[in-house]
Parts: C-alpha cells; structure tokens; sequence
C-alpha cells in the first residue's frame, strides 16, 4: 500500500509507557516507510513514538503544536506549526488529517476521537478510549495498516 | 444560591427532542434566576433550550458560534461572539465556563466534555455520555443546581 | 441614535496616557448610553477606557481575552471570552463587531485595523494609525458617534 | 548561507501580477535551494509563487489554510494544514516563522505585517505595505537573501 502524501494522523497522550511508546513507534514507522506524511500535536510520549518512527522510516512528520515555541516539538518533528492556540490546535490537527489513529490517550485524546468522528474523519483505535461509537477499534499495528488500507480503497 | 455573574456554559447537541429542550430549559432559567451568565455555542436544541431558560428569568446569554455571521444565533443569545472557527469555536466556549453542563449531546459535547476535564473544569452530565471518568452524572435539572451549590461552596 | 445591541468593537493599545484613555471613556459612554454592547480585547489601556465609559453610562461590555484566565480581564469588562489563543482572539473581536473604533495603538491594533478592513467592517480611527485607505478618520469622540449614525443609516 | 529546516515565510496576496508573480517566485527559489522550510497561507498568488520557487529548487513547503479543505491549497504546498479558521491562519502563520517576507499584499497581508512585529518577528518588506516603522526594506530578491543572512548572523 502506498500512502505517498497521504495525510495521517497520530494522536495520544504526552506521557507513555514502554508499551505504547513502541506501538506508536512501528505505527509510526509503517507509515513512514509507505510515505505518509504524520501529523502529531508535535510533543512527548505517543506523539513522539510516532514521529521517531516516521522520520527513521525516511518520511516527513508534522508537530501541530499547543505553545508558542518551536522548542516544545520533539526531536522527531520536521515541520512545526506553532499554533500557541492551547487545545485548539487539537481541531487543526484533527481538521488536517485523512485518517487519526488514536493510541492510548487521556481526556486530549478523546476530545480529539470527538472531534475527528464530528468531522466525519475515520478513526482507528488501538488500546485507546474504548466503547465509542464510530471507532474502528484494532489489536495491533498491522491492523492498523490493514484497516487504513481497507478505509482508503 | 447566588450565581450572579458566574460563568456556566450549558453543552448538548444542536437538536434536541422536546424531553431534552425542556431539561435544558429548566436548567437554563435555573441558572438565570440565580444571576448567572449562560455561555452556549449559541445554535440550536440545548444551547437554544438553556439561552431561552436564562433569558425568560431575565439573565444574560451569550453564544460563541462556529460560523462567521450573528444571524446564525439562536433568538435567545443576547451577545453573540463570531469565532469564524468552526469546531475550535469549542475550546473557547469550555474554556470560558467554571462550570461546563451537558445535557444529552453527540460527538460535538463529547469533545467538549473531554476538552473541559482536560482543562480541570467541573462537568456535570445530565442524559448525557455515560461512564466518562470524572464527569459528576445527575438526574434532574434540580440536581444540576445543587451540583452547582456543591462545586462552588 | 439608538444603538440597542449593536455590536461596537474598541480597540487600541494596552496602554494609554491620560489624553487618549479619556477619548477612549467618551466614546465608551457615548455608545454606552446608546444602549451598544462594547467589545474590546478585554485587557488595559483603551480597552480598560472604553469598557469603564460603556459600564458607567449602563450598557453592556464584553472582553475577549488572549490569555486563559478571567483574572485578567480589566475591571468594567462585564462578560469574559477567554480564548487562550493570543493574538489570534484579534481575529475574533473584528469578526465579532459590525463597526470597529480604533483609537491610538500599536501593532496588534494595526493588525485589527488591516483585519476588518479585509473582513469589509467600517473601521472609524481617532489618533490611531494614519494613511491606512479605506479608514473613516475622525478628530472627536463626537465625530466617532456622527460617523457611526451615518454608516449605519 | 545554510537555511536548512528555517522556518521563512512568505506572505502577500492571493492575487499577483506577473511582476510580483516573478519576485515572489525569485525569492521562493532562493529559499528553497538553501533548504529553508517555506511556510505560506497555501493559496495563489504570491503564496503560489513562492511555493512553487521552493518546491522547484528542492525544499519543502508548508501551507497554512484558511478553509477546511486541502484542495484549496495551491499545487506547490508539499505539506498542507487545514485550519479552518478563516484569518486566524494569518496568526498561525506568522507564529511559526522565524522570519517573514512580505511581497505585495492587501490588507490580510497588512494584518500579517503587524502581527508578525508585534510577535517580535523581524519582518522583510519587497514592493509591499510603505512607512511601516520596524519593517526592513529591501528592493530586490537579491536583497532579501542578504538581509535574512544579515539578520541570522
């Protein structure tokens, strides 16, 4: 599957544990190594696995970021926005993607499934916010790609 | 109870049936009686139902719209604020309030619920989204106000 | 002139001196007794002048604040808008507004002035930034209400 | 002079003639060969230009949008953000830059011009808004490339 330019989404909370870090991560990758470009609200934890994961795939990662520095991004963030919106930035990122995928997350997170779902956006989750209507719930980060490829055909 | 120039935000979907319209009525003129200033996201349904409330017991009403026209307020908005900013419209609206209510609702007042919690404002949920960690459920506009009187004392 | 719940914006710099803070109460307390709904940015300077004019004289202000905290609006704003977005709540303060009066001033009020004249908003400047095309110049708190009469009859 | 992954802006109308056209084009080719990132508000005109300067000398381009679509940005923005926002993008714009160029321009580009320098921003004028106190004047492409090197030195 090719997702060259491909507008991707990766939301999720700023502090994760070992575990989710390395799901975003190959999420994070398996993107990258298809082309997408990934878009994160730019800070730490699942934001962070992910772009780590894209760039050392070789694609480009976005940072939608909340403050008004570019030193708040991650190292792995390409390209910031600085929106020095607060959570505002949340409905950008969300606005701007093709496909979120939500993994793990707190109360941020679920604003942004809410938003993204409101936008009619599909939303993938993996060990996220459960129960929600809407969310094409996964196990996995293959089924993440499996599920974005199916969304996309 | 005194809530004169408190800021309280009622949330909910921009259609209501009449059972949630007259809920969100109730609490409107509640919180009108009392002197508060009810902040919607001014359309219709439960924002048109609290701002008619708050208006008939002779309180203000003010409505942060999504759109880039005042014409697109309900008739019961006194002041309007034209965000032109879509969903983000949201985040303002939340962050104005001390205390954010939701009655019934979808993907829209989930997003401002998660947005709220994410931001330590109390919400009080009434027929709304059920089992959201940290959100105080009621069941009567009666309740919603002596929620209030909890929170605030 | 009735002026009963017209939207009438304020704007200019955070801080004023003594000569155009009082411009700034008259034309405040002229709108005010007219029965306008005053927004301005909520913070000191002119926007402090004009609200404590409007409050004085009886009517209603509003203040749409860049910051995230109700403290800091000024005293006489009656109704807080706290975006949380800096300057980008410039953009809805113009938006907001039917006419915007700009007295003094310095780059975030020229950026107002340069925002409402995109958005097609009558802009009337007392003591503000000169030579701007399409700018209503006047010389007086009086000649802000003569042109305010005209541009709404 | 290395640029890599600076963030420049180049801001102006959304309607060029084939002169401004050019030198908005000149200064995006510049940039992009030095490796700046090039931040615009995505839609034609001078953003087109310098857009399409950057992408053909190799570097990458942001494009900050005002609508809710990605189909509104022009063919040459790489990396598109969707506010929808409407002017508030300005804001987003001139937050992220370090830098920002202004080439032409109406009154959204005036808006621009005052944001970006009472952000602090140093903002570089070439056949753009006259007289504006703090504006670094330049007259050619050329000199824009040696004033950004003057000012990042």
């Amino acid at each position: 599957m090719d997702l060259k330019n491909r507008r991707i989404a990766v939301i999720g909370a700023g502090i994760a544990d070992p575990y989710l870090f390395e799901l975003a991560y190959q999420v994070g990758f398996s993107l990258g190594q298809r082309g997408a470009i990934v878009y994160t609200g730019g800070l730490g934890g699942v934001m962070e696995a992910a772009s780590k994961g894209a760039r050392e795939a070789g694609s480009v990662t976005v940072g939608i970021l909340p403050g008004n520095k570019a030193e708040e991004a991650n190292p792995y963030v390409l390209i910031p926005v600085i929106t020095d919106m607060g959570h505002a930035r949340n409905v950008i990122l969300v606005r701007t993607a093709e496909i979120v995928i939500s993994i793990g997350g707190g109360y941020g997170t679920l604003s942004e499934i809410a938003l993204a779902l409101k936008m009619w956006k599909p939303v993938i989750g993996l060990k996220t916010w459960q129960d929600i209507p809407g969310v094409h719930y996964v196990d996995s980060p293959e089924e993440v790609l499996s599920k974005i490829s199916e969304l996309l055909s």
